[in-house]
């Protein structure tokens, strides 16, 4: 499979993903169908949209290949007719999310390396691609957004998705096999930290600050 | 009327509408005459900019081109004397916020079909132009967005609009007396789905979501 | 020292106070450090990289330049180890929030004129690259945005240090030394804005708009 077809069928499949997760949770919050079809859009094609707009070339993808919104229509289909939906653990939209955030950090990270940004950049750029449709999709939902996910890290796995695929871009080590395989690997960490509970430090190691996040955390439990 | 300019007076209309709709919501949130200005732009020139930046054609309208500020700040001044007020039934915000979308979704298809985008992705982005000042708006002041106003549909109208349009503009029949009949058309639908009700089938047709949905709004309401 | 390399600096300046107070707003939330890490990046680049975006000028520097890298991850060290921390009074955030306020209106104005936009449009950039990224901190963070902040007025000054700016541009009176000294004048009247309570009048004049604001407020309080 040559390499852009491949990247056409990963964006493709990111795309479903997150689409899923913004049609569950237009289900959880109650919206029409119409709401459930532009959720799924701004998650579904938000985080390319960014990635797009940054690389400034054109038109973004989304808008430019109606081929995007089939992923996006199907996603919102399979959910009204109830072929996905959450279960008792809460735990679908999770899932897809995960590989919305696999296949779109290795993503965005390789069209922003084939586009000439510096290593530094791309890595950026994919975790801007991974984690920017779910934080839209979250923001206007009114749902703390999941980045700051409380089950366990999130941003984290797609930091190293993009470190990896462009290390093995710069390598000339890339190609379909090794996206697929980089992309497991986000998915997989990103669902054993939740079932596992990792989680990082907190954002300071002052005492006091732990102690006031411990009484919020409490207060909001 | 040429077609040019009628776009500019379109276009002016329906930022003047949403600005009134962004300081009137100001007025209800207890800003200040500087925050009314600032989401009275956000309001009026956000669903422009971004269909400006989506279309990658250099410095956005409203940025480029003086003349966008009048409307915002004539908007702001006719709130801030009083002119312009939310009524009893709390339905001034409402019918402002209606004539933005039925300008801004024929205003966006229509300068995306010029733009040369294939007729898909020209609806799509009137719906966008349409939607997004106001989600913008409703995301800044805190508030659910309108998009899943419990009023009745939103987003649908305006779909309807950029689709008539982009129909017109493939046939050639479009010109300005179109464009103000399409908008009239999505103004009164828009409108009428609020004064009646009317509301689309939920985003799930699983009995346990929708019974999980109707607890929710009992809940809430 | 010439303009560019003062740009650069100031530049890089406003984006670590922004991140400064990205960060800080990370611990009182409980995030972790990579949750930090992605708030100080929106707090201390997004006003940079929608300046950039809106100019469509390719890649914003925040991506094209891993230079500024430095400050964010910086300034997310810093608050970690607690060398930079909320005291008592709550104010170290808004203090560096006021220089990045600041130096941002500052920067984006002069940019934006130099990349030809009409002085009008230099303003609005201006003012649109002060108040974006703290924007969008408070919103993925789920917090009333600093744009209405009761404790003072907030925007206003970014508009008098973007409108003096484009002036001494305009004037060809600008340079390094007129740069800091509005950057400066805008720190002190944000800081005298809160540390006197200064406000602006309301967004209505009319009295039952007044009153019901008020009530809100007592609800609120």
């Amino acid at each position: 499979m040559p390499l852009d077809l491949a990247v056409l069928v990963f964006d493709l499949l990111g795309t479903f993903a997150f689409a899923i997760s913004g049609a569950l949770l237009a289900v959880q919050k109650g919206f029409d169908v119409v709401g459930s079809l532009l959720l799924a859009s701004l998650t579904g094609l938000g985080g390319g949209v960014i990635r797009d707009l940054l690389l400034d070339q054109g038109v973004p993808n989304a808008f430019a290949e109606p081929l995007y919104l089939v992923p996006v229509v199907l996603a919102v289909l399979i959910v009204l007719v109830g072929l996905v939906h959450e279960g008792r653990l809460h735990r679908t939209l999770l899932v897809f999310d995960a590989l919305g955030l696999a296949t779109f950090c290795v993503m965005g990270a390789t069209i922003a390396h084939t586009a000439g940004l510096n290593p530094v950049a791309a890595v950026l750029l994919g975790v801007t691609t991974a984690v920017g449709g779910g934080a839209m999709r979250d923001v206007v939902a009114n749902r703390v957004p999941q980045i700051v996910d409380p089950d366990g890290v999130y941003a984290t796995p797609t930091f190293l998705g993009a470190g990896l695929a462009v290390l093995l871009l710069e390598l000339e080590l890339f190609g379909a096999p090794a996206a697929v395989a980089v992309a497991l690997l986000v998915f997989a960490a990103r669902l054993l930290a939740v079932v596992r509970g990792w989680r990082l430090p907190l954002a300071s190691m002052r005492p006091a600050d732990r102690r006031a996040a411990r009484d919020d955390g409490a207060a909001a439990g």
